[in-house]
């Protein structure tokens, strides 16, 4: 990585006018900074003349966390670029198209997706997204079924397993999420309105249990190339078309941290439907908006997931009588379980939600987080029980008395 | 690798006397191969005149399966050179003393064990050694504890994780052991008096699923770093010592393998003891010696890798409450459900055992394989509703009618 250093803008703007096929010869280029610059610069260079543009983005040698500068391994980039070029092959219409790659500068050139807004935003204006839940059940179908042992050969999985080894951001996910939101912890961030809340989750021995299961798997169960981030932030929408961006914390793990990481997000939305709308039956509707599309995204899922391994599964052990019914059963407990610890450490963990944090009335904004916290952990404890996605619908009702 | 060469045993003598405070100068050495050159030159070098030896064994680039010669990689040098540094670190009493490794000549100089004997040889002597339950036990509590995610700072378990990727040689378990004894295969070898009960195997759509679970296992279950082939064959005893060797296909898999293995073993030498002994009276001993044994060493190890968690467990999720019961419990039930694959793959899969071929009379020798058959599924059969080791012995005292 000798040849590494920050690009500045100017360089970024000379950078992107050298990819073919975007911008004319002598084209005015304008670049605006998009990123927070905590892990990665991204610029959004465009042409105003043609409204064409790109975004580059440049993985740094740090992370800023908690104000402090802590050294990050630049191999992150190649992670990224090789999960979006195999999320390319598998599912090309939902991916961001990659137009170049440069190792030496940890750095991506994308496809412009300024034409779609990100999702979070989306659903907090009360967006309605009918080709959502067939969109993401096929990424999560495709991209895990495909790079699971039931699909692929053997020894190039290994391989796989081996060039996806992500340690840095792999322990972000195993601390924030999955251990500091069940402790005293400074990196647990939270208002003081719902600290009994809090102090709760952290007696509560039963949940604890489930929450070191989880995350064993997540430290051990070496199933599917995950995205590894699935929230609602990392989605681009519109009506007619859906984008998956930044797969930086792929890695091999269970395929229901990604399917549970994007169901744990409508359900923060959810969580926070009176913040939005003052009209009851606005909020009623949107919210039985979300729980249809939980529904749908999963069965959505299950539906394609079923139909590649009939079609696709390469592994003989894959055709054993009962094995695929056992496997999807399973694969909905993790989902469930993991869905219930990413909702739990976003109301009180390190990194929040604007679903929630951005509701201005303080009463509402403590209801939303309460409401969260409740379905989060009936999620969990739900986890190793349950046999079908109506318990988390149940679950979600429950909390909010009547949607 | 450009300077591999396969060593002639002059090669390997002159090699043997470079070897610091081993040999004299000038002493008179004689060699001898003592391997079937399958998979390695192992040679046996001593001075006759001080009675000392030295191993020296180098990995060959292919494997000889039936009759072919396939290409091999010789990093499995590397693999079984790390795994034995490691082991040797854990449990240094237990594992033979590594002298040299040459990476360009895929070659280990490891200390001179004739005078133990291979562990096989002596259950098939009806050897009784009294302090196998409480070494491997500790073996095994040791080397499963320290290298899984409990004991170790989780970036570098992944990294070893990374180090110790072994695509050739769990293909090998994946395919042997874990596929072809549940489908006619042209891997299957056995004598045309248990067809039907082969065939039975085959037919078995019950057995298959749990076969698949615990093949899944093996695949994805990144728990701790094993042995990977922990059977009779390698391990070296006499009444004092026992040494663990051959970790040539270490990988991180589940815990459970390991232990399995070397449980299935003992009963498959349990299985033959009528081909071993005319004797009633000595077989019943016996049998029960063995089933106290595999008593024993689960208890052992289970004392000491509960001991070993309560003083050295590093991560907090490894002190939250029920979870130690549950990880045991868990551990046992894998344990139980390998030892079925492992026997069941040795009565008609590639790879016998001598405790059971060897057996003279063809009749005695089908009651031998029939027991062991038996044993086999039922432990298959039983593993994800086992809780206690008890069941395994049930199991082995029915399959004899009495012992």
């Amino acid at each position: 990585m000798t040849d590494y250093h920050e690009l500045t803008q100017a360089e970024a703007v000379e950078y992107a006018r050298g990819i073919e096929n975007i911008f004319p010869d002598g084209a005015q280029l304008e670049s605006r900074e998009i990123s927070d610059g905590n892990l990665n610069h991204v610029f959004h260079i465009t042409e105003p003349a043609s409204g064409r543009g790109l975004i580059l983005k440049q993985v740094l040698p740090y992370a800023k966390v908690v104000g402090e500068s802590v050294p990050m391994s630049l191999d992150r980039a190649r992670i990224e670029n090789e999960a979006l070029r195999i999320q390319g092959e598998l599912c090309p219409d939902l991916s961001p198209k990659v137009y170049a790659y440069e190792p030496d500068l940890a750095l991506m050139v994308m496809e412009d997706l300024s034409d779609h807004i990100i999702m979070r935003q989306g659903l907090m204006e009360r967006g309605h997204y009918p080709l959502f839940a067939v969109n993401i059940g096929s990424f999560l179908a495709r991209t895990l079924f495909f790079t699971s042992d039931l699909a692929m050969d053997l020894l190039e999985k290994k391989q796989w397993v081996k060039a996806f080894i992500n340690p840095e951001l792999c322990n972000i996910t195993e601390d924030l999420i999955l251990d500091a939101p069940y402790k005293k912890s400074r990196m647990n961030v939270f208002e003081p309105h719902i600290r009994d809340a809090v102090e709760h989750i952290w007696a509560d021995t039963g949940l604890h249990l489930e929450v070191a299961l989880l995350r064993e798997a997540f430290l051990t169960k070496a199933q599917a190339l995950l995205h590894g981030d699935l929230h609602s932030d990392n989605i681009f929408i519109k009506l007619d078309s859906m984008k998956v961006i930044d797969p930086e914390f792929a890695y091999y793990g269970p395929m229901g941290f990604d399917i549970g990481t994007i169901i744990a997000n409508l359900l923060l939305n959810y969580s926070g439907q009176e913040g939005w709308s003052t009209d009851a039956q606005e909020r009623t509707d949107y919210r039985l908006y979300l729980l249809d599309t939980v529904r749908d995204l999963w069965t959505q899922f299950e539906l394609q997931f079923r139909k590649l391994w009939n079609e696709h599964a390469a592994d003989r052990m894959a055709k054993t009588r009962g094995y695929q019914d056992l496997y999807v059963a399973r694969l909905l407990q993790d989902t469930i379980g993991f869905a219930g610890t990413i909702i739990v450490c976003r109301i009180h963990g390190f990194i929040h939600v604007a679903d929630i944090d951005q509701i201005e009335n303080a009463a509402t904004r403590e209801r939303a987080q309460r409401i969260a916290l409740e379905i989060g952990a009936a999620l969990i404890k739900r986890n190793r029980s349950a046999c079908s996605i109506e318990e988390v619908l149940d679950i979600a009702l429950k909390a909010v008395g009547s949607p």
